[in-house]
């Protein structure tokens, strides 16, 4: 089965999808995405990432392609052409192609890509032993709370991960607390079993998998508290993990080639772990 | 006439000049820019352009797609295909296209974008009245220096000028200083006569047309320092003025509304303009 990718009102095969070299999104970073996991063919947490795609259009003045319902229906007809029963779809929208010039083009119509492909889940030794992490200086724009194409930055921050052999580097911002990883957010459980994570402020994005990790924690009714912390705090904790929509969530077992805790998955971190799996209905 | 854009190894009808959606520039900003202004059927100051994206690159760990001769004559032969006398030659190069993900393909090669068009002068009234800024935040990311694709907070800065019927937003740092504005550097004389500008550290692009005018001030043994200004320096100021290769240089003769010296171009300015055009070749 060949893929099969959605641009700008048609669908065309994945080898020649392409848009015009003066997008926007090619020239200026002028837009946004969201990728969404697909669990047994369903979409999982659809609601909560239309709704960060349009806070994060409306952030930028890029309208909608088109409706909620119209998005709804192309990303399930790309999910069928490519029969992904197991994968994620990724949809970016940017303002579109116009000769170049810095202010918004006077009349553009907004581009809107639609692909999905079959993944894997991480890799289940990352699950079981838990995974590596870095921090590096945060040195991104204040506005990390769009979801903006803009990710020269992340990038930047993931390659020096792997260079270390970790799993994600940790970005910590001028005041020394850290604010999120490259593509995940960041959590601790401290000594006296409070879950911690950074409140959704401009230096983060707010994940997805970080809202149903949060419900999650309100229903079990454990103690959990969004506020910033350092990485001295997180080296002292008694668990650490991080979210997003293709890592779910992965203990923390090592910050800076120093271990957290006994440099093990938290029992804690695997019972959220185990819950969240449920939640987007895969098979733990 | 219609346009030619060189493409990856072709050059293409530019309604049909296309990158694939995975190309890491649409995706991640993953790459870098020039605008080289052509006067006379010339490149004005290819060789520190050329300097800079090599620079620039080379931060991101981008090869270059071709060799530095061969880039000169695609961009020659842009220039020829579509008959520019004076206009600008656009070039990207972005980190080529690759399944989506943070870190460096493993192999992927990089694609060349280059694009030429007649463009007129800035209009005349902005080099014989002087043009306004406003002053707005600097939101974006700690490597300005790298001239990357991720411009999508100068994009917000510029149309927020433009909204305010301005030329230009000058970016203020934390600590209060000027650093440059969206796609221009910023420059005071001050009231002994000295030309001020900030220095090429992280927080600004090194531009061209920057270097050139510095190379002017020098010629003319003119009073210079290179440092941070503070807004409240710039409005006490006996001039002020911005540069890039699309604006040239041109005088700044308000700032949020509240006019700098008597609210005309001031003579140094003028002199300086009238040195720079000279300079790229153009009738003044």
């Amino acid at each position: 089965m060949s893929r099969i990718a959605y641009v700008a009102g048609q669908y065309l095969p994945h080898r020649r999808a392409a848009v015009h070299i003066e997008d926007r999104g090619y020239q200026f970073a002028d837009g946004v995405y969201e990728v969404i996991a697909v669990v047994a063919g369903k979409l999982v947490d659809e609601e909560p990432h239309i709704v960060r795609l349009k806070r994060s259009v409306g952030e930028l003045r890029i309208p909608l392609p088109m409706g909620e319902a119209a998005l709804k229906i192309v990303m399930r007809e790309v999910i069928r052409r490519n029969g992904v029963d197991n994968g994620i779809v990724y949809l970016q929208v940017t303002r579109g192609a116009a000769p170049r010039e810095h202010a918004f083009p006077k009349s553009v119509k907004p581009t809107l890509v639609v692909t999905a492909k079959r993944t894997k889940p991480p890799d289940p030794k990352y699950g079981r032993d838990g995974i590596a992490v870095i921090t590096i200086p945060d040195i991104r724009w204040e506005r990390c709370d769009i979801k903006s194409v803009a990710l020269v930055a992340n990038v930047l921050g993931k390659q020096q991960a792997r260079e270390a052999g970790a799993y994600e580097a940790w970005q910590v911002d001028r005041d020394g607390m850290v604010t999120e990883g490259t593509s995940t957010n960041a959590w601790i459980v401290t000594m006296d079993g409070a879950v911690v994570t950074r409140a959704a402020d401009n230096a983060i994005l707010s994940g997805v998998t970080r809202l149903a990790v949060l419900d999650i924690i309100r229903a079990e009714g454990l103690q959990f508290s969004e506020r910033p912390f350092t990485v001295t705090e997180a080296l002292a904790a008694r668990e650490a993990f991080l979210t997003s929509t293709t890592a779910d969530l992965l203990s923390v077992v090592s910050i800076d080639g120093k271990p957290v805790a006994n440099g093990k998955p938290g029992l804690l971190s695997e019972k959220l772990r185990s819950a969240y799996l449920a939640h987007t209905g895969m098979v733990v």
